[in-house]
């Protein structure tokens, strides 16, 4: 397995000059992963929970319905100049009768769409491909709770205190009680391992959950909860135009700007109870 | 073209309890890009200078060394719903002579490596694509130059201000003068954008340019910069240890956690003039 963290030589300037001292770096490998032997996808992440992140990913891409679907999930033997195993290929077997992704650009997009690429094509691409509905989850929380989110992120996070550049993600019950918390260089990388944690433990859909991710919610990020059947996504940026449309599709809350005690619902207010 | 912002409701919520306002978004659009008519990607940006991200991407790529590599550059004949282009299907005619590119998974890896996918497999891969050595570049700046750049990508960051939620990029001068800033929803967008305008603009290879950008500095944004013959990538936030790798191997200088008069020098602090 990869380190999380790499120390390196820096030289630190600041107003009383210069110095060399030594910087402890967040680790960037590329995992290439592969379904039934054949190459998917090539991913720079943080290395570890790699197995979380490929049921993640495969997840949230459309291939799995649940953790059944993957029969087998293991590391290639992929070696570096020293004869060590780089653990960066990871081949996972589709258990008989679940159909392998299809690995073309246009997998996403479109194909029952008439009008080419579009924010509204992206939509309908979704609602196809989503297995599961947030739409009808009665969860309530309230901004109170949304509110104590970042910092139990924050404090789950053990390698953005010493390397200071991690995105994060985790997944939380509508009590605030914290299940699962991911680190990685990648933002969706981050999501995929909570998603992929939660598929592993019997979780998707993820119906009473709350998704909090350190940065901003971007239409992929949405897309994600949708498929993982997550209610409530909370971001302590600011969403994107087509994150937006997304949530109010597909009936998942978004919230943006999530910072003390004030924040912006951008989809699915009903859920936030503000009596 | 599509719109760089979009006005939504949305209910804001403080101590002081929740309101019904309007909030304004960056804009996310799929673009496709198409090389000869041939799909070879889909990337959610920010819609507006198309052309520049496609000469971006195609140069930090390898497929691109100069302007004259592309004929022509045309919105296809896309359409919504009701019948208005959408301005997010790009093809871009390569000149004769030009070799398209390999639209496979293991375009950017580890055709010539022995050690499968791994950190120094992903440098060898940038070694052999570079037409730029930025290594020889004898170009210096100071670190009270690097201290102003932040305000000064900052200050060009238009759409930024009204909705708190876009990356950006800026080249800049050795003597700190801006030449081009732009904004997307993601971060490598904004660097295409900005070396597909150094490209259109004559400035390909970038010697003895600064190139700033808002977040963190990936293994991607190194190679961005290699591939573009830029010299110094100074960065607000945390590099990764594949990025500072890369940067060492390249000889790029990368500067980060740029803020105020304090910043480290992960790479090729030689140019960094602290005397």
């Amino acid at each position: 397995m990869g380190r999380l963290s790499i120390r390196r030589p820096v030289v630190r300037i600041g107003p009383g000059g210069a110095q060399r001292t030594l910087d402890t770096l967040a680790a960037e490998e590329p995992l290439e992963l592969r379904v039934d032997g054949k190459p998917l996808s090539v991913t720079m992440r943080t290395p570890g929970h790699d197995v979380e992140l490929a049921h993640g990913f495969l997840l949230t891409e459309g291939v799995l319905g649940s953790a059944a679907d993957i029969a087998t999930a293991r590391y290639c033997d992929s070696f570096d100049d020293d004869g060590r195993n780089t653990y960066n290929v990871l081949d996972v077997g589709l258990a008989p009768g679940v159909q392998p992704p299809d690995a073309s650009i246009e997998r996403n997009f479109y194909t029952t769409s008439s009008c080419g690429v579009c924010g509204k094509a992206s939509l309908d691409a979704v609602r196809l491909k989503t297995r599961f509905s947030p739409a009808a989850d009665p969860v309530t929380v309230t901004p109170a709770l949304l509110s104590a989110l970042p910092d139990r992120l924050r404090a789950a996070q053990k390698l953005f205190d010493t390397t200071g550049g991690l995105h994060a993600a985790g997944l939380f019950t509508a009590d605030g009680e914290l299940l699962v918390a991911r680190e990685d260089v990648g933002r969706h990388n981050a999501v995929d391992k909570v998603l992929g944690w939660a598929l592993l433990d019997g979780r998707v859909p993820a119906a009473g959950t709350v998704l909090m991710v350190s940065g901003r919610a971007s239409f992929e990020l949405v897309q994600k909860a949708v498929m993982a059947g997550v209610p409530v996504l909370s971001a302590v940026s600011a969403p994107s135009s087509l994150a937006v449309e997304l949530a109010e599709d597909a009936g998942v809350t978004l919230v943006g700007f999530l910072r003390g005690e004030t924040m912006n619902v951008y989809a699915g207010a009903g859920r936030v109870d503000v009596t």
